[in-house]
Parts: C-alpha cells; sequence; structure tokens
C-alpha cells in the first residue's frame, strides 16, 4: 500500500495421509463476503477432531486489499476501486493449453498427465508473476497467487456471499450429483465456458483436457471439482450457522475421501437447481425506495410481487401512482436482492431462478 | 448539481381548521435513513381519513443530494461526501436572541411573542438564505430551508433511523411527559444544549425564551415541543412496518389536539430512558470481524458479552485468540450497533444506554 | 434516481442542407472527462458561423448518472459505481448481423444497403430498449439510448480525456488517414475487434459490412468513420483550450464536407502513431507515493526514469532504498499516468506508446 | 484494520546537543496531503548535514489509516470515510487546565513550570489513551499518539497541502515575527482559539498559560511555537519543490538555535496575511463546470473574474446564459480552489484573502 504496509494472508495447511484428494479453500476474495472466513474458523476446529486422508489448505482474508477497503461505513463489495474490475474475474486461462498437451502427451498415463498438466498450468501462472517487465494489476497479482495454490488441490471451494441472500452453489454441470452433499437449497449449474471466476479458473482446464483426450479417442475422468458456495448475505459474521456450513462442507470433504467417515451427513431437502442461462437479473425499471417483499428460495407464481417501489413525488400526481408493485410473468425462484431500498433506473433489483428444476 | 440538475423535495401540507398547533414532520435528512419516507405515506393515508385541528406539513426526501449520493452499492448515510459535515449539523442557532428578544418585548402578551420570536427567528435565517455575498454551503442551504419552514410549527418531528438499530427517541428534558405517547421503547432525554440538529435548532429558541422570561420573573409555557424519532434500522423500506409509526405518531398528534379524537392510544409497554450524557459509545478496541450478539432493547448485565470479533490471523498463534468476545462492567441496554461486520480498531461498535431508568 | 429526479441530457441538433455527412459527438460519458462538454460549447460557438452540408447531432453531460456522481470531492472516473462495469464498455454490438444482411442482400444498391443495415442496427437497439421483461442495467439504458443517435450518423466522435494525460486519438486502422486533421500528436490505431467502446459499436459493423461483401465479390466503402479523442486530462475545465480543439474537429469536418470549406485547416505537427497492442500499461510495481518524471508525448529512451516512488517507511533501513526510480528498457512515448500521487503495487501508473512510428 | 493488519508509523529521531529548542514535524495526517513526506524525505538528507542543537523528530505518514485509503482513483482527502471527522480536528485541549495549574504552582521556577505543566498535559493524554472503559474512535487514537510526541517538543511543524493550492502558513498570532522565516508568501494569522488541530492542541495550552501567569503578575514567555504549512496541492509528490521547502525550514530552524548556522536564510519577497476571520470561503452559487481563472496568490481586484462556470443545459435557454462569470466585491487574494471542475451548488470553491497586508 502507499505508506509501504506490506498486506498478507494466513493461510492454514492441514496435512492429510497422502491418500486422499486434496482440498483448497479459500473465503472472501470480495472485501464484504465475509461470513466464509468464519466458516474457515469453524472447519479448523471441526477438521482438528477428523483423520485426513488429503491435504486441506484453507486461506481466508483472501484478498485483504478488498476486505480492508472501507467505503463509508460499508465495505467495497465486489470489485477493485481504482478499476472497476470484479476481483472474482481476474483469473488466469489459457482455452489451447489441453489441446496443446494432448498432441504432446497422446499416451501418457494418468498420473504422468495429472502431474505434468498440473505443472504446465503453474507455468504458465508463475510466468505472469515474475517475467513481466510491464508488470501485474493488484487484482491480477491477487488472483494468481491464490490461483497458484488452487491448481495444486484436487477440490476447490470458493466462499462467497450474495448482498442480501439465500444460500446457493455453482456447480460444473459435469458435478451435479455432488450438489446433493452440501446443505444448500440452490444450485446453478454452469457450463463449461471461462468467465474468471476461481472455480471456473480450476475446473475448466480439466474439462478441456478431458474433452480433448476424448476427442483421440482416450475417456478419461481426473476427478476435480470446484464450486463456488454462497452462504447468504454480505456484512455479516455469524459463527453459529458457519459451524452449521462447516458441517455440510464436511459432509461434501466425507463423501469424496478426504476424510475418515464420522458421520458427516447431507440434510434431506428440496434441492432446487436452474442452469446459468436462466438464472437471471431482474433490473429496477424506475428509480425509488424498495420494499422488497418476495421471500428467498420459495417459488414465486406469476403476477405475485417482488416488490413494491415507493415514489413519494409522486403522492400528489394524478397521472402517477407512489407504490409500484414489481412482479414477473413466469414462475420465478428469488435467490437474492440488492443490498440497499435505494435504487436508480436500471439497478439489480433481484436475481431469480427461472425454468428451474428439482436436483434429484 | 454539476449537469445542471436541479434537485426539488415535495411537501405535502394539510390544512387544518386552525384550533390545534400546527406540526412539521420531515424525512431522509440523512440519505441512507429513508424508513421515515414510508411513514410519511402511511401518515398521508392516514390523515385524510382525521379532522384535522391543526395544520400539518409533511416533507419526505428532506435532503435530495443525501438520498441519491450512492456509494458503491449503499446510500452514503450521515455527512455531505465532500466536506464530512453531518448534514444534520448544519442548522441555525442564535444563542442570544431569546435575551434580545426579552428585553425588546419584556411586558408583551403571549400572542405578540408567540408571532414577534417567530418572525425574529425567521428573519435570521432569511438573512442568511438571501444577504450573503459569500454564499452557502450545499448542507446549510438545505437545511435553513427545511429550517424555514419548520420554525412555523408547534409541534416538530424529525424521522432518523439508526444504522442496525432499534427504535428510539430523542426528547427534550422538559418534554419528557409527550415520550408516553409514542410507541417507542427507549428514550434519549436531551438537554437544552444546540448540538446543531433540528430538533434543537427548534426547540432550544424556544426553551431559551422561557428561561429568559424567568429571568425576568414572568412564568411562561410557549408549547411547543420537538422530536427525532430514529424508526430502527438505515437501507430498509418496509411499509407495513411503516403504518405501525405512522399510528404511534397520531396518537401523539391526537394527545396533542392536532387531530379530532379517533381512537388513537399508545401501546403499553416498558420505556426506558437515560440521559444523553449516559448514552455511551463503545469503540472497537481492535480491528477484526464482529459477530454481533448482544439483543437490542434488553438490559444487558455485567460481563455479558455485546459481540464477539474474529480475527483469523491469529488462528495459529499462540499468544492470541482467534476469538474475542466483548463486554462492559455495568448493565447497559443495547440500542444500535455498526452497519458493517468488518471494523477497524475505534470504529463505533454500539451505543448503549447507561443508568437507565423507566419512565413513568 | 431514488427520489424520483429524471436525470435528461441536452441534445443539440445542427441541420445542414442534406449534402454533406451527418455527425454525432459525445462528450463525458465518463464522469470525470469533462472538458468535451467545453468543447462542444466552442463547437456550437463556431458552427453557428459555418455553412453546414450536414447535420450535427451534440451530446454534452452524455452519461447525467456518471457527471454527477461524486466520490469525495472528485467525480467517479470510469465506471458505475454500483456494478464497476465501464460506462463506455456497454454498447450493443452483434457480429453475426452483416453475414446475415449480406446473404439477404447481396445486389442491393449502396443506397439500400446504408439504409436497411442502419434499420436492422436501430431495431435491434430498440428491441433491447423496449422489449425486456426482466430490464435493462442502468449503464446500458443509458448507453443504447445514445448509440440510438450515433447510429444514425456517418461520423462519430466521442469525446473523452485521460486521467493525467497528453491529448491522443483512437483511429480505426483503416481510418488512418483522418488522423491527420486533427492537432494531435499522438494517435493509436485500433483493429476491428469489439471490445465495448463507442467508437467500436459505430465503426465495426459497418467494417463488417464491407469485408462480408468483399467475401462474395463486392467492394465497397461506406464512409463511416469513428474516433474517441482524449483530449487531455480529467477534471479540468479550460475554455481557450476547447476553443483551439473545436477548430482542430471543424478541420476534420471541413475535410469530411461536412461544412463548406472555411480555412479549418490541421497543424503541422509530428504525430506518433502505435497499434493498439503496442500501447502498453506500465503497473507499479510496488506501494509508495509517486513523482512522476516522465514528460508526455515525448519519445524516452531505454533506462531514462518514469517516475520514482518514496518509501519513507524504507529510510532508514539498510536493505531497502527510500527512493526507487523506474524505468523501462525499450525506448516509449508517455502517454498518460495515473492520477493520484499515492499509489498501491499494481496501480496502471503510466500508459506508454511502445514500438511507434510517425504518421504520414 | 478488519483483516488483523496493523498499521505502523515511522519514527525518525535525530539527537541535538541539548542545548537548543526541540521540533516535532509530521506530515500527512489528511490523506491524500502528500508533499510533506517528500519534505521530511529532503529535510532527513538535509539535516543529517547539519550541526544539531536540539532534538529533531520527524513522522512521515502520520495517519496511516488516512494515508492508505483510497476513493475511487483519489485518497480520501480530510476525514474518516466513516464517521466524516476531519483527521486534524481530533486532538485533545483542555480549556481548564493552565488555570489549576497556577493556582497550583503560582511561584514555581519556569524549569518546574515547562517540565510539570508538560508532565500534566502528557498525563491528560495518556488517561485518554489507557484509561477508557469505551475506548477511543479510530481517529482520536492516532492524534492522541501524535500529540503525545509533539507536546514534548518546543517547536511543531505539522505539513499539510490544500486541495489545489498555493504556499500558505497558518500562524499564531503572537508568533507572527516568525512567519518571515519561510519561503512562504501567504500567512493566515490565528488566534488562540482551540479548534481541534495539532497547532493549536500544542501551542493554545502555552498561551493559555502565560495569560493565566499574567493575570496573577507574573509576565512569561515559554517560546513555544506551533505552525501548519500548507505546501501547494494536495495528490502531488514534486522531491524538488520538497527540497525547496525543506531549506525555508531549516532558515526557521537556524533562526530559533535548532541547528548550527549554516548559510540557511530566507528569500526576500512579499509576505502577504490576514487575520483568520478574514480568510473566506466562496460557495459555488450553482452546479455546474468551473473554469478556475483567478491567479493564486495575486491581489484580485473588484469585479475581477474568479472562474467562471459551464451550463451546457442552459445553451438553447433564451432566459440563461450557458457562460456564468463569478466576481467578488471587494480586493482579494485568491489562495485555493476545489480539487474538482465539477460543482453543486454549495460547494466550496475558493479560499481568498480579504482585508489583507503585508507582513513585515
Amino acid at each position: 500500500m502507499a505508506s509501504g504496509v506490506a498486506l498478507t494472508v494466513p493461510v492454514y495447511v492441514l496435512k492429510g495421509q497422502g491418500r486422499g484428494p486434496s482440498v483448497y479453500i479459500q473465503a472472501n476474495i470480495h472485501g464484504a463476503e465475509v461470513q466464509g472466513n468464519a466458516v474457515i474458523y469453524q472447519l479448523l476446529e471441526l477438521l482438528q477432531q477428523q483423520q485426513l486422508f488429503g491435504d486441506v489448505t484453507l486461506v481466508p482474508y483472501a484478498n485483504p486489499v478488498g476486505c480492508n477497503h472501507k467505503n463509508g461505513e460499508y465495505t467495497l463489495g465486489r470489485f477493485d476501486p481504482i478499476t472497476g474490475v470484479n476481483w472474482n474475474r481476474m483469473y488466469h486461462y489459457n482455452g489451447e493449453l489441453a489441446a496443446r498437451f494432448v498432441s504432446q502427451y497422446p499416451q501418457a498415463d494418468e498420473a504422468t498427465i495429472l502431474n505434468d498438466y498440473q505443472q504446465w498450468m503453474l507455468a504458465e501462472i508463475d510466468q505472469q508473476l515474475e517475467h513481466n517487465i510491464y508488470g501485474l494489476s493488484t487484482g491480477r497479482r491477487i488472483a494468481f497467487q491464490l490461483q497458484r495454490m488452487a491448481l495444486q488441490a484436487d477440490l476447490v471451494l470458493d466462499l462467497h456471499t450474495g448482498p442480501i441472500s439465500s444460500k446457493h452453489l455453482y456447480c460444473p454441470e459435469y458435478a451435479r450429483a455432488s450438489a446433493n452433499y452440501f446443505n444448500i437449497p440452490h444450485t446453478i449449474l454452469i457450463p463449461n465456458d471461462f468467465a474468471g471466476a476461481l472455480d471456473e479458473a480450476t475446473f475448466c482446464p480439466w474439462w478441456d483436457l478431458q474433452q480433448a483426450y476424448q476427442r483421440i479417442g482416450r475417456e478419461m475422468d481426473f476427478n476435480k471439482e470446484s464450486f463456488t458456495l454462497e452462504l447468504g448475505s454480505q456484512e455479516l459474521i455469524d459463527l453459529d450457522e458457519a459451524k452449521f456450513d462447516a458441517q455440510s462442507i464436511l459432509s461434501y470433504l466425507q463423501a469424496k475421501g478426504v476424510i475418515a467417515a464420522n458421520g458427516f451427513t447431507p440434510q434431506t431437502l428440496t434441492r432446487y437447481a436452474c442452469y446459468l442461462k436462466d438464472y437471471k437479473v431482474f433490473y429496477a425499471p424506475m428509480g425509488g425506495m424498495v420494499d422488497y417483499l418476495a421471500e428467498f428460495g420459495k417459488p414465486l407464481q406469476p403476477g405475485q410481487p417482488l416488490a413494491r417501489i415507493l415514489r413519494m413525488d409522486n403522492y400528489s400526481d394524478e397521472d402517477a401512482e407512489p407504490l409500484h408493485y414489481l412482479s414477473l410473468e413466469q414462475p420465478v425462484i428469488p435467490i437474492l436482492h440488492f443490498a440497499s431500498a435505494s435504487v436508480n433506473q436500471g439497478t439489480e433489483l433481484y436475481k431469480v431462478f427461472t425454468r428451474f428444476f428439482e436436483l434429484s
């Protein structure tokens, strides 16, 4: 920082016995999304009582620039205050790497592939971090340092929150079965398209590789999975709720063989899902002050109000209404809404599932 | 504003029959404290069904600069973003006016006093607004225009909210009996010291006048009252809760003879109070992430935790604790806490009643 | 906005005699880049004294949300403060439109092509603006409304500034000859790749169309040009300099036949250019306070200092230096630098031309 | 901070031979006012070559919260972003201390007075820092820690800058003669009224003490002086200019006997002064975009323009003007103006000397 203060990040590594998949878990890449730190606290408490087969690396405060950046009373949410770039859109991805690798390792055995492909990816990150005359932006430097750790794990969990939000999960389409291990009632199934986020940056290269081998006739499964967990609302720390979420993560880790079986099982609950293309933003059709009405996580029938907008300037105007009810013409599940009650025309008011279905 | 846009404020005046006190109610002088607008909406709905003896003036969006000023996702709370000056500390007050008036009107009858003193005050405001070569700051111009309206009323209500907060009331010590008409369980009794806010700017001059007449042997009571109502948390609009609060205000207006009796009566509830000097700020003793624990509005015993602060950087440090519990050594009633879960050392964490008592 | 204030934009249209190309000029899409408004003022003053062949549309304050958005003392520069999205990256572009059009109009005459292709583009914008159940973001609504006007002109000028900056011009590679009409000593030649900006959003579709016709063997030239003019530094209004820049624009308009010849000719000066891929960002290699040394617009030899960074925390540290000189290993022309003297590691410090050459 | 990062401040102490006054110099209490750090760098370079009689303590980055707090591209200027409180208005002052001290030490010798009064002041600071159940705000904690060091020196220099500004000096009325040692052409003479700033917090108690002894008939002079130096504009580092200002400070230190005579003498220049009450703020009479015209530091005749405000929305309006010239009716010296070209009605546009005179 300007005064010379160095910002560092605590990294906790729990060593396993070497016979399970390795795990990387980070929290708080977005400044205001702090609850993941509390979940990492509870994971550390719980993991100390488990038998670990694989290594687990935990990184709270993953973005110390963002997490220390106050903007008035609040912590700045999602982007670099100087450039506007979303902190979770700066990871590295090379869409041509898999094809190039397969052309060089067409017949290699799985262990060699797993090892060498990882080395190729790490070498690309190192190239960016160290051999760059013109330097790196603040966001890329942070992202690449985290990605360097994440790429060394088999399973990656990136802990986020929404603004004011229910819990939901971003899950690669191919890893859909794993969504059932988490106690999270809403899942967004994402395709193999890199859009900059950590989950994509860590699973897309492996999915690419699988498909590149498929094209030369080899069927492979690398057992790599990455998820983004949205653990409720930003600007909140709740250590009790964090314990519940940590147990949900242990249920996934137990299923994957990272920890010895110890009774961590997923809750029985209705899990709704939709595809990313059907996860819609509803923008405010007018400026005003918003009374958010729709309950999160419950299907909302067509015509039922999402919110009502108060416009006191219209109160005595015969041609205008002081209260506007907002609704949609198709069934949706409201997942999150904007953090403030004051909106401009065009503010992201709600995000909703459309064309949703039950996961099974 | 810079592009030439003129910001205006809606002013709604309901005329009464001229035989009751007049009322001035404003909301949203602080940008993020929006719920008062919803209360004004519900007051307008309810007042149309009442018989009005006195005039009622209602001003939502009292500070259109603040209420349209976004700072990231949130609306900027309490101060001019350019100067840092609290929007509610810019009203006019002349501590010498009362003595000067009494020396000139020692024997005047009450009607003359009421009328001429008001004219003196308005003339001072007009002087500031119109005869000032060097101009006025944005905040003073807004404040003086509002104060000009408020000074013409007998009863003044300024609708605010805390950051994350229970409902509470700022009440002049001499008007303590009126606190019982509102359905607000916590009252802060404020002395006759001008600190810049609208309630003080409107009641202090009359209290001064009463005391100045007392010094020459005349006992007078001008029946002027001003309150600041803190209606819960900022960044929230809840029209149902607003209706409840509007009814509570009507209970006060009925008691004061502004509206005809129509069954608006205060709830039976325990009303706690403390003096302003005993309304304490508790500052964060360290930076970190806060799990707020204490329930608002309920007496908290000495040693019981207000909050716990998470410090993940300390997790593996033998000499430090990752969780710090914060408590006080005297009984308090927590009234509000900071809006964010992320704090620096020295952030205002809680405001609490100390040495509190029950109002009766 | 939240209080119901409607933000509008002044649009000035000067009608020509109908025998020259039409022109669209806007300014201030980025909030802090205000000098273009002064240039539009001077253009309006000058154009009233010219004979106009084509229509000229001028739009100052093109983004009233951005231009009224204060962030502390300063106006927020380049992005929506709620979402972080650059205001100049939200225009519409459909990369498949040209091919589709050519397949439908393979043999059409030029007038039909010019007219109908424009209608196709406008229809796409209208579709977005009006037939969208989920609404539009604030930035897209502003962008689409502006783009609707810009798409109806033959020549488009988007007036910007850098942070602290020399004058420079973004020019499509195919329109390189026109760069010589402006009194702007530095030109960045941009390829036909849409990256979201207004110049690209208005010239790329025509370039696409030309190439699509070329693929079926027709050579066409639609005489559409778009430029982004960077008129110095943000947060500055200088009406005298604006007159100089307005005259430079008239020199371009005279050359294109928009106005009758009236002696507006470009200055004789050395015009440097580089390709967009060679226009490099130099990121701060460390946090600190910056004394910017390199003069804008003059070639800087390898090893000559761009800036020095002060690190007072290092003053008494034997292993560190309080002053760090920053230089590059190739010749560059510094074009702009960061607006503040305080930087974090990774802040965009300078933008420089590399592999530059003289335009002729 | 929230992630647990501790912000520290470098403190450089140069020991003297013990026979001259001690000096305390700090810089950058306001985040954007960085040039003082460069001056401290040059002072450290120069002082190493001088013979020191008194101790010199130098504190750059005095407010590491402010100096690392970015608000968009810029550093936040003058106040705590959470509370709005000016960082330079939080020092401690007890107006009753001097009278109490004199009543207890009426006949004490000067050395005892100097020593014990300082101890009393330090004890008050320590009381605030350490014995406070409810804690301290971020700003007070920083201020008290700095004040603790400053109170131990005889001469105090607080290095600031204006927004966009000429150099000027705040000087206590009684120390007026010392203003001539600095190469600063404008001096504001301030009375003995505490308004919260460091200069006042360190000289007012001694001025109080002198006056309290005078009231019991003892004439004393404690040779304590404090100044605020405004070294030009914020958001700029210029190490060459900093060397010039460091030499000007050495001219003062040589005159006061802190360093051995070594040829540091003040420049011959016209030094203008005015009293604090005559240092006026001129507020923008309308919103718009500002072309600042008046030259700093030169007397401006009545009616000459300070600035002109551009209002493009008025261009085609017959009843309004697109350009407004602003002037005053009395001679003034413009000292500084607002940092941005975009203003709201009521923004602090200029600060000017009125009723100014030449210092001699």
